[in-house]
């Protein structure tokens, strides 16, 4: 087999980081979890290696965690979205960066997408790493299915970006999480919709106390 | 069997709208397609009763429609939304009034949802329509899927609304369309999550030359 891409996670200390370095880690890819808290970082493998004891796991700081990966997932909350790829930027000249933050607001338990005068975080970010290949991706891949190796992952997968070849790359990449299909979703400035619809997702989970996903029907086959 | 109630469509010439009048009618509803212009109106009819020609349709202006129907579909172009609406409130005291309205621009070809004051056009139509009953459905059912009576309608219907019996019986309405599950996506003031859904749609329907619907997975069985 030939060696496969090293993929760092900032913020893979939280769910949806630890889900994508599950399913990926299972995929065969060797995962760095960045994280500005070392026990955090240490508690996140050693729970992950109690699912899957032969994963390649390592955990850094965010800023070895870019310098020493090939693929870099953007997976922070939306607060710390910006300052977190400022102090990391210089180590994201050239890689591909799979955003996938979304900037949400509640009020009274409701989720509401924030409108961002560059209409996504996904193109936030790209303006913040202009020698960087952003591609949106895995907004709505709920982790406790990804962290859940007992069923595959009942999910379709938009994914967008400008970089024809980079996205290419993430739509592969995504299929190799069980169950999961890619969706090509169109350039980077789509992204929105797809952050969007994740207000809509959470507030299904409150009706329906459940962890919901979607699939895209009436797709030519 | 009892009589079913009868079902007016505002718009009823569009595409949705014909959809709609032709699957509802299938399940036995008397359906009524309400439109400004009495040729279209004919036009509609004389299609749809070519696809399925035991129909119970008639042609009426959107007034009578409004008057002799029992529950009202609205889906209209949103520019109309408005406007409809006061010229026929009086008719819709007391009713169940559905509504497929959804709000977009469109910028170079993309899809976007207009961001209303209220939030959705359906909580306009509540605030128009005070003594009805509003419910929001039907905005992410592809009209050339409900038009094609060869497949099953692959998707999930989203209904919204504050009125919880009015919501049951518009849930039970739309899965009399085959292969439609209905959802139950809160209160109406949750519409505006459901019609931004269509821009995704849309843009996607552009990438993949298709009639793009939903479904929904991880959901209680």
């Amino acid at each position: 087999m030939l060696s496969k891409e090293i993929i760092g996670i900032i913020g893979g200390t939280g769910p949806e980081g630890q889900g994508l370095a599950l399913r990926l880690g299972l995929a065969g890819f060797p995962i760095i979890i960045g994280s500005r808290n070392p026990e955090k970082g240490t508690a996140a493998i050693e729970k992950l290696l109690s699912i899957a004891p032969d994963l390649s796991l390592s955990c850094k700081d965010n800023l070895s965690t870019a310098e020493q990966s090939d693929i870099v997932v953007i997976s922070v909350p939306f607060e710390a979205h910006q300052p977190t790829l400022e102090a990391i930027k210089s180590h994201l000249v050239g890689k591909i960066v799979i955003n996938v933050v979304v900037p949400l607001t509640f009020n009274k338990g409701t989720a509401y997408p924030v409108v961002l005068p560059e209409g996504s975080a996904a193109v936030q970010s790209q303006n913040l790493l202009p020698e960087s290949k952003v591609i949106s991706a895995f907004h709505n891949v709920a982790a406790p299915h990804l962290l859940t190796l007992s069923h595959s992952v009942d999910c379709d997968v938009i994914i967008c970006g400008d970089d024809e070849q980079a996205k290419r790359k993430v739509c592969s990449l995504a299929e190799h999480i069980q169950g999961v299909k890619s969706i090509d979703g169109g350039p980077l400035s789509n992204a929105q919709f797809s952050e969007q619809l994740t207000a809509l997702l959470i507030n299904l989970n409150k009706i329906y106390k459940s962890h919901t996903m979607i699939r895209f029907t009436g797709l030519p086959a």
